[in-house]
């Protein structure tokens, strides 16, 4: 699939809206903003359903029956809106993809200090990852059951995460604020303990979105820090 | 449950084998020792069809039916073996959970200072996740679904994995070789780097466990270093 048809696809699945932050909003399934613009039973709880229905019993398990019900609707007027499962799963796919990017980019695009830049941008993708972190979990757990076309579309949006983590990471080496021999596996790594949130966020002891967002920055500046001659 | 009813129904899930990793190699689920003593067909391959039909369409969207088909017999005879979909799942997240454990643990006895303790110990867990990344996937992804009175089993292993990596940490620190300001939350985070490689292990660049074990080793060492003033 050429680029342009890419960025089609994610304007149509964020669409009327600008941004994937707003038609998240907009959808009711922000926790900071619940029902949006559903108001309640009707189209506007599709999504909201499906998310729910597949954070539940996973893509597979979940019948479109069951999701038109607790959308309050009828399957046949399901859809009108959706022609398939699948369309459901690929839109909540590029909202959450494209929602923590965006939450990775707004926090990384101050002109301050490199160091300063990689803990925003930690900080902020932790959070979103614990903040959203029903949407998070299906949009990781069921990308395997996107139709080819699609999960084109929404590796497009990881790989546009893992290049701006990289790009930060990189201008801090190149300042001599950071240390990082291994530029791929420190990507993967700081990534890999965001996303991964969506599995167990909250535990007992961590159930605020700042309770794991903090550490976490503290972490990965421990792992990135320049150092003297190993201890070892 | 009682910590001895938890150790009966562990002991339960693993035998006639003394311990998990025997189990889950005689299983013939293990990649290293492909069918195992199961042979092909049969009995031997329920788990295995259960394991393969989880990783592919989760526990809610698998059928018994087409797990029976897959182990080469029927739905009545699978049932004779396991009582129902529930139980191939329990002894799946057990055999995962445990051998896991026994990886670690395996990994970390050896009488040798902290921080090499802590290297061997990453390396194995990362390892054996790498390796037994469709097992992972299924036994962390699902638990979910388990019975409360199995929930409670596979929460115990995973409680006792918590407390071993947070032994080895704690022997850093009384050493003066680790610096762990925050033990809970680095704790959790190299189980959830080790965790996740279940789902995205493995990738174009890394295809082996070494791949993945040789720098998770680096970056956690560089997390925990003992260190000079902040650079901030």
């Amino acid at each position: 699939m050429e680029q342009d048809e890419i960025a089609v696809r994610i304007r149509d699945a964020i669409a009327p809206h600008a941004d994937a932050t707003t038609a998240y909003v907009a959808s009711g399934m922000h926790p900071d903003h619940p029902f949006g613009d559903g108001k309640g039973k009707g189209p506007g709880r599709i999504l909201l359903a499906a998310r729910d229905e597949f954070f539940r019993v996973g893509y597979h398990g979940a019948s479109t029956r069951d999701i038109a019900a607790a959308a309050g609707m009828s399957a046949t007027a399901m859809y009108a809106h959706y022609h398939s499962k699948e369309a459901m799963l690929f839109r909540l796919c590029v909202l959450g993809s494209a929602a923590a990017l965006e939450a990775l980019r707004k926090a990384s695009s101050a002109e301050v200090r490199p160091v300063q830049r990689l803990r925003s941008a930690v900080y902020a993708f932790a959070y979103w990852h614990a903040q959203n972190h029903v949407l998070a979990r299906v949009a990781q757990w069921n990308i395997a059951a996107l139709e080819p076309a699609s999960f084109q579309v929404v590796a497009s949006l990881r790989r546009a995460t893992d290049l701006l983590m990289r790009s930060i990471l990189l201008e801090g080496v190149a300042a001599g604020e950071l240390l990082v021999p291994d530029l791929g596996a420190t990507t993967l790594a700081i990534l890999s303990l965001c996303i991964d949130i969506g599995r167990w966020y909250p535990s007992r002891s961590i159930n605020t979105p700042e309770g794991i967002a903090t550490p976490y920055v503290a972490l990965v500046e421990a792992m990135v820090a320049p150092r003297g001659p190993s201890h070892a």
